[in-house]
């Protein structure tokens, strides 16, 4: 098959990787149009996961090293698994992570990878913001993208219609209350800002506003970093059971 | 002045942006040779800091367009530092990180940002590992890197030699005690592994083995989130004072 660089207003993406390309496989196998392999990758066991897992679903592979060269500036990348982007929201009741205009893929990527290891998998993008579904995103969450439900809206007025009555935790610098002393309800959503802006100060009446506190050497922590520890803390309980 | 494309074996190294450049300057202005500005840098808070920053020490500071085309791929990095590398080893009797491995200088200089956040000034670095003088760490940090006291060691026992006594918390993925039940001594250090292979099982003998819990649906968390949700947990009872 002929691959186009990635577009955002298209309708397909692209799994970069064996590792991303098997939890594609594994999570989403009705939307897998194809999957293309580099004629370095001839056995192993990421090799015989996706050769098995395509014959039982019926979906083709083939070898196609041009498609590397296209759609991949890594090395280390022996896969591509083409698929159909697809709608799967937050479902309403859950916890929720609310991510208002994230402008960088690696970090939206990992913090999708930090979301799925603790357990929440829902996650709203308020727009504008880079594209959940950029194969960079899709590739920094190490596949865990595809076992989560993510919405993507035009405001947060727009996610407030959605989730009503979710009480918000807004995570911001001029908060006062360090998140060692938040008691989170639960479901609630956490609501975090862009990497150099932080949230709009109108936040700070949607919910209690939440500090990690930290040294003044550094101005804020890293945005994944944030979403991290805040992750923990709220989910702790759970896997001290 | 000539700019050479960054050498690991060299003696100098670069502060690439205006914030890193201003770090330099305040954290380390006797290791500072010469600041280059790019022509589009005239004016701005930035560019009146650095000026005045480098009057006050006698450094000087020219216009060098071609020195960005060759050093920094990045497009909003206006200012270069340059400055000469220099020795400024972990502290004794202080907490202390311990990197084994790390290999991605993004990474890397993530954590320095999260560490100098949370108080934690003293790091080392286990070999081979990615050079922390490299441009790309320095970057990441958002120039943390020059308030931290931060060492290179040959091997884990090389650095025993130096800290005889300081326990050590090794995170692995096959430990059973969870973070959350830890009581930390001050000081110890806090022991990371590689971010493909995390820590060899031989450091399950050196000091308390933790881990952080998580669901299957990923393998690992990111090493940087990993990190700082250690330090969080570590540190959080000095912010709550």
């Amino acid at each position: 098959m002929k691959v186009q660089n990635y577009k955002r207003d298209g309708a397909i993406s692209y799994a970069l990787g064996v590792t991303v390309t098997i939890e594609l496989l594994l999570r989403r196998p009705e939307r897998v149009l194809s999957v293309l392999l580099h004629s370095a990758l001839t056995d192993g066991d990421g090799y015989r996961r996706i050769q098995s897992l395509c014959a039982e679903r019926g979906i083709p592979v083939e070898v196609n090293d041009k498609a590397f060269r296209i759609l991949s500036q890594k090395e280390n990348c022996y896969a591509i698994g083409v698929f159909e982007k697809y709608e799967d929201p937050p479902r309403p009741g859950r916890r929720q992570v609310l991510l208002v205009n994230p402008s960088n893929a690696g970090n939206l990527g990992t913090i999708l990878r930090t979301a799925a290891g603790f357990g929440l998998r829902d996650l709203s993008v308020i727009l504008p913001a880079v594209d959940p579904f950029d194969p960079k995103s899709v590739r920094a969450s190490m596949g865990a993208f595809f076992s989560l439900h993510l919405g993507i809206y035009e405001s947060f007025a727009r996610w407030r219609e959605d989730f009503p009555t979710l009480p918000c935790f807004p995570f911001m610098l001029t908060a006062s209350r360090p998140l060692q002393r938040i008691i989170f309800p639960d479901p609630c959503a956490l609501v975090f800002g862009n990497e150099a802006s932080g949230l709009p100060e109108a936040f700070a009446h949607e919910g209690q506003p939440v500090i990690i506190p930290h040294g003044d050497v550094i101005d804020s922590l890293n945005l994944p970093t944030a979403v991290g520890i805040a992750l923990y803390e709220l989910t702790k309980a759970d896997w001290s059971k």
